[in-house]
């Protein structure tokens, strides 16, 4: 039974279909709906116990040696570990025996080895996906982290994963399982996109400990996971919770890393052990099923870097398969072994018909015993986490530009290449900061190389887009520079230029407007926007923590700031600076300092202090400084040497913005700390406070409560700490009193005691936690602890104010895809000569998107096609009018894009079988109908409904 | 050029070619000599310096874990090491690439492992052998150690793995070098084997290290051994030693077990390395051609147990080459590498045609560095020294008797058991004692299991060779069995039977006598000898210190003695026991407590005491009881509560026995021991001393003195400890005075003094060596140290007594191929009623042969024929008669054997190619032809020269 979503879809499709099949197959190469994806799955045996062998290599896409390092089988000396020699082997083995079966997961490598193949093994291996023996689960370029990840991140990374595969492969098969069996906790949002992608269900070794032993204990570890408060059975996803560990069962790991005994079944052989592994397997098989409601159990057969040597494993899984299964004739066994995979399991406990429990909240926090839970890696290398916020950022904005410049898919190399970083950081060790340090900066130079090699990209398609015509002058062309240290104010550029230009680049769907803040040496400046008109720029101290921080070039003392007012969607706004020989205007006046001053000019007045302390109270009293001026005012706080806190006002803005400065951290008297940000305030909010899944749907979080059990907790701190990923709030219901902390990276989350709301912004230890890293989590940077440096911005609210959603929509909107800056050098002499050669305004779209839909992902796919992604931002009920559904139409979207076909897909960009979608029966919604429906009479009118995103690959004219 | 004995062969066997081809092919299937042997060598390039890569895994027969754990990758928690996965993945990797090349060695795993292959992939592995990718070197069961081994042993241990290899694979290609990489030192007699086998040469990592460092430095390290000093050009084998330790060189080592980095030639890799590998690779060849005469090196590419993922070995090398040959093109580089093989790299190195160094002694001993001698494993695990040699003593009787009695080929399966046990004992790791000790228990328990096996073939064969003719009378068959345990005095059959027969079974070849003792709990004793002649029979008291000793269960306080004289060669005598209710005659009579006492009645008398004491002296003065009697006189001597003595002279023997009994060897005091016992002399023997070789040929020692270095000793102990076989003499050339002193066992001896030898009996340490074991040699049994007892046998001569030589060889004889006794319980009530059905004597020789000369091979081949060896017993002067040649007829050899076909073959028992066979240019032998040849005018009149050994197929007539 498909939701009426998927099958409004349908409908649409065949429409599509009756009127341009070719050019349907030659746009999308989409998966032939005709094909029965489960065709190639062993049968089971009614009346058995099905234990389903899943041959699995969990492949960390960096962790303790860097994803190169894994690739190659280098550094053997950390960990016996290589990618290639998996990849080699388990094909290998794969080939030589059909019944055998292996799960494939990480696309990163799989693409990465497969390149390296010869045309012959290619096709082997094609031949191996195509018949289901080398089954692909997930198909992201990584299994992600969900706790601090960001879901524009996740979904791009499943769908560059899915495009790989597609590349290698074709369109089929699909991957149709999730297999997140490492993921440390597991979020809504992220089952949400797994539904949407279409996904059958998913895989889970990592849920809290107590969950876990209940959920086992009273059979519903499987389950129905609704994954979105508005999208309804369209959420739906199938969750199979592993009754253990994602390893072998005990006495059968045979793999190369392990010491199990092999199958011995030479009877001359005084190691003869075939009765006694068998004996063994059927009494593990026999209390796993205890445990389950169907007639099936998953066996995971495998384990981190497991199947380097697969021939060891599948040599020992035949004789184990084929002696266990050889006790049905002669003993009258009712244990049947099998090769399976994750999809083939699946498909056999959906047809067992049975009615699923349903769950509605997540999996999170994740405790693995009474005293260790998962808590801390939420906010784990604050600074590389950090960068992977921004590397997004650019990735989404060159992506647009791209597309929007109609650049050459020469420089697409560059893009993939920002592409794979990102995918690479959604890891469940690299975003996570669970990963060692020297892979850490791995990760940071990965990163690092890609954003700047997108430079080439923003350089070129800005250059496209505000060339008037082609510069026959002798003005060396503009190169478009970011600067990527703006956040502790080092810029060489508008320090070190008397004249320049900067393009503020808008990726949202609406008319936003952008503070440019860059660090200066001049005393003076004049900044023209894009009509000429002079701005006002107000020049603000750099906060002195600053000036002595390791790493920071820059000389500059204070920084210029303008504001970049009403910058155009998928647009930018160019501005034209001069340094002037002597002061204008604009320098921040000095004020008072101290307690309650106000600042701002807009509502809410921001009354310090907000009892920003520590859970050790550093100093109840900063040493402050607070500057005023035409923009901005800042308050400059100092706790200590290592803590301090800009606390700043826009003038025209409703909330304000914490930039605090931490580290390095202290580590005298041997013991590591934990800093937070406490936000006091006189709320009462009964333990209960909301954060949010993945920067999007927020979920409702109540302290020392479970919403599934009854939780017993003993560590009352890390075991009420949740992800905030973009938002963190307390409500006074009462007092219809409201605060919101948005953070520019994600961390850790809480609400300790009533009115308080925390969030931990860095963290040092000294010892390894024993879980695996083998190192304590104590970043250095120029021989001394890191520095980190970030902000907190903050809503305070009291009653349903007008606007507040829209104002906190956007903040967080603005955390993801935040205006882009970048600087270019300038031969001409004047803003109007410069003027005259250049579009110094510009926008990709027609008009502003309406502001609740966001144009959530536009970027060159294959074959002259685009893959757009239209996303509904609003939650149902979330606000009276926002949360209303709207129709767009994709033909009035784009300028100067004229599609000549458009075709709809899962969110995936890849298009799911019909055939393949599972039905799952639960109680509530065993016949009920998806809740929106919509049914649009053209394929160009869009219709959206809250919290819907909807995926198109788009067929561009070709000229 | 050939060695004119080769020739011989040669003519001969064309000419039997000429008779009988279909036979000779029928019969032997021997290789066909067109074939070039190393056709399917990568060519070298002239010019260049060739770098033959030779991939290898040095799988021990049993070391850390016993050879079936070692089989299936069981116990990997002690060592990670699959032989099953090291054949699998090594075939497969083959088939993959036809450049690669793998050595094989021990064929107990090969053999193990291609029986349970599918056929499609054993005819897949024969075509790798026959094309050479798949070499096999050495071709025994295992790579054997040289130092505690017999030379029997070592023949058949490589005979029977060459029968393994032709039942697998066919006539060709035969193993042409031998490859000792492991061996703790180097025998003269096992080079002396190998030459006479037919290969080309063999290759050894382990040589003192001062001796390796001059040959290194001079160049010598590839020579010419000429192996014996009767055998002449005929013995000699090119030796090459390699530079350093058979792993591959640093760096290179791309097992799963080692941790260099993999070879990435991914040059978008940040982990790139392809020309630091090349370069460290062409610096490390270039470093090892300093050493080598010729434009060719060989570096061995594996260690223990390396290759159970080939794949990850194969693919790096297979990179290494390319990528260091590319430079020929690039960079004019003038090194090449190659995938070779031990052969083609001995062909390369001999078509150089250098002139070679010789030497004529051997490796021993073996020390690694200047504290570390190898040279207490001469002694180590007495016990299971012993064992061995127990076990080998029953194999050639077993294969005499399985031919004698024409038994049925279903018999055939527990010869083979007792084959392959003495074949893994031969194991550097086995029989030296030096593995842990669960394994020593283990092969220990495989030989137990092997001799009880045997036992069926005895007892089949000694029913056929007795009964008369079918026995209709309604008396059960006998059971014909051993009691394995006579060394402690403890045999169930005759302490509890009252009548019973004991059979004396001669697997010499002349006539001799043995004296039976066996333990009993009766007061008189009557014994029948064949004839029926009533014998006299001594009742001799057991040692008291036996009465305690755990695991005896005997609780016989006497043994009954009895001379069984002149038993035939290869033949039996049976002896009728009856236990009498009074004492008739013959207990031993109790004689003075003391010295200087005077037993025995031949010469030489032994006078006491030889002072036989301890480095440490135990007890100058043991407590002594002295008994004497008809048969045999014995003193019982004890020294301390852990070391006792029984010195024994049989009344018409002109040596005598001291048979010791030592442990458990105290550890208080934290320290371990060493127990010697001491033979004291007034020999002025100036630092000489002579030992023997495998049992075989006498090496002249000297104290402190290498016969082709000047050698540095700082351990002057063990530095001159030499392996002791069967045999070591000290003479005094003034006085003509000569002691020689027989083993049991293997054991370490010298002597330290002048006038002094001495030999290790016991050891016993309480720390790990740190040479590999992780143990240290301690053993235990019933939780307590081990005890061992064995015997000693001295002969004392003055001048050159006529028959002093014969008398010293047939103790040697009898200590490898002694009399075995075999006792039944009888239901017949006398004599004469069961001589009546019995041949109570038999002989399967026509006339005993020559004492010079010895049947040491007659065992059951293949296809109805037998292996037949003779061997000349005599050093080239050793004695003015004995040495001289002797011609046998083969005809007029066996009775009841009639022969249809004989064909000569290389002491392997497999033919050599004659094209296969290099000639190694030598200094002195530049031309010179062999020394001994011999052509006879029949095939079946065999003329044996001094310590030649000549192999035969015979097939036999079907009746």
């Amino acid at each position: 039974m498909e939701s009426d979503r998927l099958r409004s879809w349908t409908i649409h499709l065949v429409l599509v279909l009756s009127t341009c099949v070719t050019c349907l197959k030659e746009v999308t190469a989409l998966s032939d709906s005709t094909t029965d994806p489960f065709q190639f799955c062993h049968p089971v045996k009614q009346g058995m116990l099905n234990v389903h062998l899943v041959p699995h290599s969990h492949d960390d896409v960096g962790w303790l040696k860097t994803v190169d390092q894994y690739y190659y089988g280098s550094k053997q000396e950390i960990q016996k570990a290589g990618v290639q020699y998996i990849l080699d082997s388990v094909t290998d083995e794969l080939l030589i025996n059909p019944d055998r079966r292996f799960v494939q997961v990480e696309t990163y490598y799989l693409w990465r080895w497969f390149r390296e193949q010869k045309a012959r093994k290619q096709q082997q291996v094609k031949e191996l996906v195509r018949s289901g023996r080398l089954a692909i689960a997930n198909g992201g370029i990584t299994s992600s982290d969900e706790a601090t990840t960001y879901y524009q991140c996740l979904i791009d990374q499943l769908t560059w994963g899915f495009r790989r595969i597609h590349d290698m492969f074709g369109a089929e098969p699909l991957p149709l399982a999730a297999w997140k069996i490492d993921s440390f906790g597991h979020s809504r949002e992220m089952g949400s996109i797994l539904a949407q992608m279409g996904f059958n269900g998913v895989f889970f070794a990592r849920i809290d400990y107590q969950d876990k032993y209940n959920r086992l204990q009273d059979k519903t570890a499987e389950l129905v996971w609704q994954t979105s408060a508005s999208l309804g059975t369209s959420s739906h996803l199938f969750t199979s919770i592993f009754n253990n560990h994602y390893s072998a069962p005990s006495g059968f790991c045979f793999d190369i890393l392990c010491n199990d005994e092999p199958v011995n079944d030479d009877p001359d052989s005084r190691g003869y052990n075939v009765d006694e592994k068998v004996n063994n397997f059927i009494n593990f098989a026999r209390n796993v099923a205890k445990y389950y409601v169907t007639n099936n159990i998953i066996v995971p057969m495998g384990d981190d870097f497991h199947y380097q040597d697969a021939h060891v494993n599948f040599k020992n899984m035949d004789k184990l398969i084929w002696y266990v299964n050889e006790r049905q004739q002669q003993k009258g066994s009712t244990i049947n072994v099998l090769y399976s995979t994750p999809s083939c399991y699946l498909k056999a406990v959906n047809e067992a018909n049975v009615t699923w429990p349903l769950k509605y909240d997540d999996f999170f926090p994740y405790g693995s015993d009474y005293h260790s839970y998962w808590t801390g890696f939420y906010t784990s290398r604050p600074n590389l986490k950090y960068f992977e916020r921004l590397g997004n950022n650019y990735l989404q904005v060159c992506k647009q530009l791209f597309v929007l410049a109609a650049l050459n898919t020469k420089d697409l190399k560059y893009l993939d290449a920002l592409r794979d970083a990102l995918g690479i950081m959604q890891h469940h060790d690299a975003i996570t900061g669970t990963e060692k340090q020297h892979v850490a900066d791995d990760y940071a130079l990965i990163l690092h190389k890609a954003v700047t090699g997108c430079e080439k990209i923003t350089n070129n398609a800005l250059r496209e887009l505000m060339h008037k015509k082609k510069d026959e002058s002798s003005h060396q062309p503009e190169i478009f520079q970011s600067c990527l240290l703006l956040n502790i104010s080092d810029c060489a550029i508008s320090e070190k230029s008397q004249v320049f230009t900067v393009t503020v680049y808008n990726p949202l769907s609406y008319v936003t407007s952008h503070y440019v803040r860059l660090p200066v040496t001049g005393v003076s400046y004049s900044v023209r926007d894009p009509a000429g008109t002079q701005l006002p720029v107000q020049l603000v101290p750099i906060p002195s923590p600053l000036f002595s921080l390791p790493g920071r070039k820059s000389k500059a003392t204070v920084e210029m700031v303008f504001k970049a007012e009403d910058v155009p969607p998928l647009g930018y706004k160019s501005y034209y600076v001069e340094e002037l020989p002597h002061r204008v205007r604009g320098k921040s006046d000095l004020a008072d300092d101290g307690m309650d001053s106000t600042i701002g000019n807009k509502s809410p007045t921001v009354l310090f202090p907000i009892r920003n302390t520590k859970a050790v109270v550093l100093a109840a009293t900063p040493e402050s400084v607070t500057y005023t001026g035409e923009i901005v005012d800042e308050v400059h706080q100092i706790f200590t040497d290592w803590i301090s806190q800009v606390v700043r006002v826009y003038k025209d803005d409703n909330h304000f913005e914490l930039e605090w400065l931490a580290g390095p951290i202290p580590v005298n008297g041997g013991s590591g700390k934990e800093v937070i940000s406490r936000f006091s305030t006189n709320f009462e909010n009964n333990g209960t406070f909301y954060t949010d899944s993945n920067g999007r749907e927020m979920i409702k979080r109540i302290r020392n409560y479970r919403p599934t059990w009854d939780v017993k907790v003993k560590e009352p701190i890390s075991a009420n700490y949740y992800p905030v990923t973009t938002k963190i709030v307390i409500n006074d219901n009462k007092t219809k009193q409201h605060l919101a902390v948005f953070t520019d990276r994600s961390q850790g989350g809480t609400s300790h005691r009533d009115g308080e709301l925390e969030l931990m912004i860095h963290r040092r230890t000294l010892h390894d936690d024993g879980l695996g890293v083998g190192e304590a989590l104590n970043e250095q940077q120029y021989g001394k602890g890191l520095i980190a440096r970030g902000k907190h911005y903050v809503v305070l609210a009291v009653g349903n104010k007008p606007g507040k959603t829209a104002l906190e929509k956007d903040i967080a909107q603005r955390r993801g895809m935040s205006p882009l800056v970048f600087l270019a050098k300038t031969s001409y002499s004047s803003f109007e000569k410069w003027a005259q050669k250049h579009k110094t305004e510009f926008s990709g779209v027609k008009q502003p998107l309406p502001r609740n839909i966001k144009i959530l992902t536009l970027e060159p796919w294959s074959n002259n096609t685009i893959l757009l992604r239209l996303e509904h931002l609003f939650e149902k009920g979330e606000d009276d009018q926002l949360s209303k559904s709207v129709t767009i139409d994709l033909r009035k979207l784009f300028v100067n894009l004229p599609f000549s076909h458009v075709t709809e897909t899962l969110l995936g960009g890849n298009q799911q079988p019909k055939n393949g979608k599972l039905h799952w029966i639960t109680e509530k919604h065993s016949q009920k109908k998806t809740e929106h429906t919509s049914r649009e009479s053209s394929p160009y009118l869009i219709t959206l409904m809250p919290m819907q995103i909807r995926t198109f690959i788009v067929k561009l004219k070709t000229e």
